[in-house]
């Protein structure tokens, strides 16, 4: 059974402070913003974690194999080399909607996103060492088949952009609402979602729902590990498989 | 009449170089992805120009300001600083779309995405440095009406996300073909959209489409320049007038 | 007694490289060269490691806390991001110099740093976990005293460098030759050097000498730790202590 | 003649603010400090200009091409993006050194480095547009004759370092009191030097002086251009010929 931990990676009253005296440079607010997110996916990434960049202002990471010290460090980090600070929540479940929601409420519960009074707030719990299993994280790997063909070099670059992002959209709602699954495009035409105990039977459903909505075709790779770099290495061998065998499910342990 | 300058920055061979001799550690994509980013929107930045993160393998920028000379040398300067390599496409025209989609054909001539031959071309036309006016570029910065209220300090942050994923797919569709406009979702609660010329009445249906199509609430602060900042600048502060008076629609230069 | 691991960090092939097919701008190699430290300073920092510097091309870190896999880690992070790859040789001695001098032969040892077909080396050996002890690492801290009166705010810029470096230069060959230390310049005013067992005397007699032979006046605070960082956070302290009461040497633990 | 436009940049109250409220982990300033050199040497290189690391909290660099609205655009751009801003002061001299007292001057005249209420000063002139000329800069850069196979193969790494910094550590003075240049390491064995009119005999003489005096046999390629980039570039080039033909002094010029 999957054991999710997740933590909200919140950036402190971020809103007024782009505004603050006057609006700053938008280059430098998207400079700032993707440099602090390269930073938070290498200190999570080297110790077995994902973080997704989701809004830039809020992040979602699975962080399995993190403790709270390790939490706090990176706090510790932003805080001495940016303008702004973080606050974490984290929080386990078998549910991973469920985790994130319990996250998100640690943070709310410290304040509003915009209070300027609340700073680098990290509350939540951590899975126990001696409890992590290879089981604990299913990772799916979806991305569009032959979207280089299809897409890439067919289409404007714009209008490829919305075929990948109506798939997404479409994706994310269904595997959130039917499957407790948090869904991130994260880049060129890939999109990982972090899943409970889910079955080929549900990749299938889902790939036919996103093809039947919005006429974008998937193709996933399943993995599951200790961790999110375990699930998701073992996912993007399996996605690897897709494309040698034209297949549109594979699941690594199967 | 707007001008837009569109540069389409493509890396070369992304695809197969991800997955050769081995698929890579996604963290550390993540990291490559958001940091090459963050150097093209420096140097674009640095000269008046957006560049928008798209799909980051592909990304696109407004680039009225820089000539071949800059485009040449930003591509050097990645080339000597990254495993990958870019290519580029820039067109000029009227419409967003149609500069896009030129600057698209510049780059898909040249070979196709996973051409592992092709690498860094650099095909276009800029615009004339006599002929720059004051509206060239027409900018509008939407944003979610207290996204914070409504949803950052009350929903879990996946739920928060939906809302504004489901509203940026819905304009941008909306935009792109009702409107020859281009939009990118720039984090928070934000979207820039690149337009012709439109008027009060085409961004206040297009705010009532989206309230229609999703339920979501937008307000939008527009402004016009010779460059993208120039252009983008003055519509933070409209926008920042939308908040103050609680109205929709500002338009920096009425 | 001190136990100082010592890990060499030098780029593959780096110098055939800057100047193949073509030398490079000498801007992006300063930009590659410190992100590339950069880097390695937060994967050693996060690890309570600290890394030096030194020639860019070659950079030595105290990396008490850092196993083999953590290595390999570093390396396979690097390679996937940049256009160069590490050689990394890591050894362990009371003596810094011995440490420094037997990392250094492990690389040497795989092939020239010119060596095109010498890649990512990975030699040595690393402190056993459950060996570690408060005493194994010493740093001292040394800083000029008073440099923003006697030299910032009063010479011009590259004098008062000149002053620092002679200082430096001094000190460094000072503290290889009479007390097997390795001492590196970290910015401003600062020299961190990593030292065996020393005395308040030896620091002394250091000071004595550089006033002497170049007339720079040093102050210098001095901690033991587990790690390089705890022995340079508790060396920072006693520093603190000798601004404070005008003292030239400060031992944290007495 | 040379004419050598000189920019300071110091970093505000730089010193307090590394240990206020506490001393910050030392790995967190190496990286701030790199990465803060890093985006300066982007924004001066993309200009044709070289930024040196010099101190960290002191830069220097050779801006001709950068006029004072890129001056005060880099302020603006840093002081969004980072927890310190900078004070900029310029000046122009056919003597490397003269201008940069000036520059400091300026910079001085604002305020002491460590003066709380001193924040992003820019004063000083900039070289008229229309009166630059190919011989502007002259650059020359030395590296140690192969330095490889003499002491990156040989010795143990810090040794090699020491031979390295007391080469650099005998040149840098003796270029600045008898040639009025100002010699900067870049990492590995190169050392670039900023110089008025010099020729062929004064770098002999500088070669042989350092070979007396330290027993490090150093090579130089010397070049001159409008800009730094095109100065340095030319120089690279001349060294290379150095390297292949054997001799020691190439001026590209002649």
């Amino acid at each position: 059974m999957t054991t999710t931990q997740v933590t909200l990676v919140q950036i402190d009253n971020y809103g007024p402070w782009t505004v603050t005296p006057e609006p700053r440079r938008e280059a430098d607010l998207q400079t700032l913003q993707s440099r602090l997110y390269a930073d938070i996916s290498q200190f999570v990434g080297n110790r077995g974690g994902y973080v997704f960049f989701t809004r830039f202002d809020n992040m979602i990471a699975i962080t399995n194999g993190l403790d709270l010290e390790d939490h706090a460090l990176l706090q510790e980090s932003v805080g001495n080399r940016y303008p702004v600070t973080l606050s974490l929540g984290v929080s386990t479940n078998a549910n991973p909607v469920q985790a994130l929601a319990d996250a998100t409420g640690h943070v709310q519960d410290a304040g509003s996103a915009q209070d300027k009074n609340r700073r680098e707030c990290l509350e939540g719990r951590v899975i126990d060492g001696d409890e992590r299993r290879e089981d604990d994280i299913q990772i799916a790997h979806f991305d569009v088949v032959n979207a280089t063909g299809q897409y890439t070099d067919e289409l404007n670059a714009f209008d490829t952009f919305i075929e990948i992002e109506q798939g997404y959209a479409e994706l994310m709602r269904h595997m959130r609402y039917s499957h407790d699954s948090l869904s991130f495009f994260v880049g060129g035409d890939n999109i990982i979602v972090v899943c409970p105990d889910l079955t080929a039977d549900d990749y299938e459903e889902a790939i036919y729902h996103v093809q039947e909505a919005v006429d974008v075709d998937l193709q996933v790779g399943v993995g599951r590990g200790t961790s999110a770099h375990d699930a998701g290495f073992a996912a993007k061998h399996a996605l690897e498989t897709c494309r040698a065998d034209g297949t549109r499910v594979e699941l690594e342990w199967e």
